[in-house]
């Protein structure tokens, strides 16, 4: 194992935010005094003797909800004391760590009745320099072909890697909905790919209870949002490889991955096969089509028994956690412009609601995109 | 007249907003270097000699155009330069101004063909003692009646106004869409109220094309926004009563005032008058509701032949605002919470655009909100 953080002033940065989240951890669990202090003195000597710590199972757990509860563009927070945490650190090679994906999957998709879960892998002492990289944005997602023509079969937020894959040996049916492979990193070797196994990524064919012909669209959509690109930091150290599902709110699939132009961009389609005015963009045929989109969301996913939440649910469960917050003590904190629904924002209550954006560790944060793959055969290897 | 800015300090100070402000209106405008600084010189001796200055009425028709391109939560901005100011700095008294916001009234509704424009009345030096204030938010809005049970028949935003007034004399028939009177206050003197002349507000009645029996909810809406409240500040000058209007974009009559919780509420009533289920917030009654007013909303204007834009044109235009500013060299500043429409706001270009929110002046600011009338008589008279 490499020590990045072996500086004296790394080792103290790091034992100053291991001390700040053991201390919240024993306050808000109400663990004795002296637990908490013995705890430190253990962390302090770890520290001295390899340069880092490592969190007990308790600790990993706790912090993992704690980042969700920070996690201030995310509006289904109300449940984050329910997170099921694997602990998966002990995985050591690509094949280990899809093996403990791929039981994340299944687990949380719990045949559509989804349970809100996260899989931990190894961390790094600098966030900089991951040891583990899963190169998906969401653990399932479909594939975006370029074509010579600029426009993309499948989802274009996939495009990049897409070609990716495609450069590493990958091959796709070319359908507008093909689950692309796990992306697996490990420091200093060349990443591997791995096809998710047949029967575990469960799928909702969308239909919509009024209108037969919206079947003609042969749209579809994954159960399961699991988001699988972003850093947990826990009291200091980075948990670059941690992927964690919710369940979805019907408008990220309704009103952005099927209907924003730059993803599936199916308004157009949609309002064609409902017949009406799409000459004059007053007549509102945009609209329409969108609400009749997330109709059939909700619809779909209700009637094969999968977990989804609608925008103005999620809205009052929203409130009710900024409610159980302040009874807490804390702030809830929050980030309008994230929280707020793409369709009709303003009949919800959070967009008629001011938040205190701070933000707070543990939490989830944006790492480094994909890079290109022949950049990474020059850093790498 | 008081002058309240007269310390040598305000001066200064004075002196430099106004330098700032004439150098780019001489810059916008390719004047002569000299003309410039002939007029600066004039402005230090008007100001040295009365501890103010005025504006000519170029400076002020051109302020009051920066003003509205400065104005970051403004959608509408592509027509900052064809704003029509009416200089009405020489209306004295009460009568004066009354007249004067009539004049404008009738002159930017124009039969239904709106035209964007201003009255600016005299300015203060200082933005807290206002020698002229408009009580009203905007130039026509309906009253809003409290009733012993909590609740309010017409606007609920306008129940505070509707007290003062009645504290003040006024009474209103009693329906959901009574026009307020305008509300004129000097300073050191008692607030005096006008009914708007008859004839003079256009409104129109609210039917869906498809709909007919929308036509039961016997909904209205006025036809132009006069925004009445702010304060316009021009080269260091605060003018406190500068009433201006643009044309509405449907979504703020259709997804805002008509139907808001905390206004006109109308989504369940719709809803239940369009059929379906409301038992379930799956079913999105509300989302659907939401797009039917807002067809109601911009059909009716267009019927009528009353100027309206939809958001979807709105967002196009702000992208070609966005454009001209750069390509004259600026950096067009916006305030996303503000510019993305409460319907359907993904589907608008400015959602997926980050903006520059910072402020400059010229531009138009929020005052002190209407004072409760028993503070106001002790304060005054």
């Amino acid at each position: 194992m490499t020590l990045h953080q072996s500086t004296a002033v790394g080792r103290q940065e790091l034992l100053e935010e291991a001390s700040r989240f053991i201390e919240q951890y024993g306050a808000e669990l109400g663990l004795p005094r002296q637990e908490t202090e013995a705890r430190m003195s253990r962390i302090a000597d770890e520290l001295a003797e390899s340069g880092t710590y490592t969190h007990t199972s308790g600790e990993l757990a706790y912090g993992a909800k704690l980042a969700w509860r920070n996690s201030n563009r995310c509006i289904g927070r109300l449940f984050w004391d329910s997170l099921i945490v694997q602990d998966a650190r002990a995985a050591k090679t690509e094949d280990e760590i899809a093996d403990a994906v791929f039981r994340h999957i299944e687990y949380a998709t719990n045949g559509g009745k989804i349970l809100p879960a996260i899989t931990i892998f190894a961390p790094s002492a600098s966030a900089d320099r991951p040891r583990i990289r899963i190169w998906n944005e969401q653990l399932v997602r479909y594939a975006g072909y370029a074509q010579a023509d600029g426009s993309v079969i499948g989802d274009p937020i996939s495009a990049e890697l897409t070609r990716f894959c495609e450069e590493l040996g990958w091959r796709g049916a070319g359908t507008p909905f093909d689950v692309l492979p796990l992306v697996v990193q490990l420091e200093g070797r060349e990443p591997r790919w791995y096809d998710l196994p047949e029967g575990i990524v469960l799928e909702v064919p969308l239909v919509h209870p009024d209108l037969p012909s919206f079947g003609r669209l042969e749209l579809r959509w994954y159960a399961v949002p699991f988001v699988s690109n972003m850093r947990l930091e826990i009291g200091g150290l980075h948990y670059t490889a941690a992927p964690f599902n919710g369940w979805y709110m019907g408008t990220e699939i309704g009103a952005r991955n099927l209907a924003d132009a730059a993803r599936y961009d199916m308004l157009p389609k949609l309002a064609a096969l409902m017949g009406g005015d799409t000459s004059r963009e007053a007549a509102l045929w945009r609209d329409r089509a969108l609400v009749e989109l997330n109709v059939a969301v909700l619809h779909s996913f209700k009637s094969k028994g999968v977990t989804i939440v609608d925008h103005h649910t999620a809205s009052k469960q929203f409130a009710l956690f900024a409610e159980k917050e302040r009874q807490s003590g804390r702030t809830p904190t929050g980030r309008w412009s994230w929280l707020i629904p793409p369709l009709s924002p303003a009949t919800t209550g959070i967009f008629h609601t001011r938040f205190d954006d701070t933000e707070r560790t543990p939490n989830y944060f944006y790492q480094q995109a994909l890079p290109r793959m022949d950049r990474e055969g020059k850093n790498k290897g």
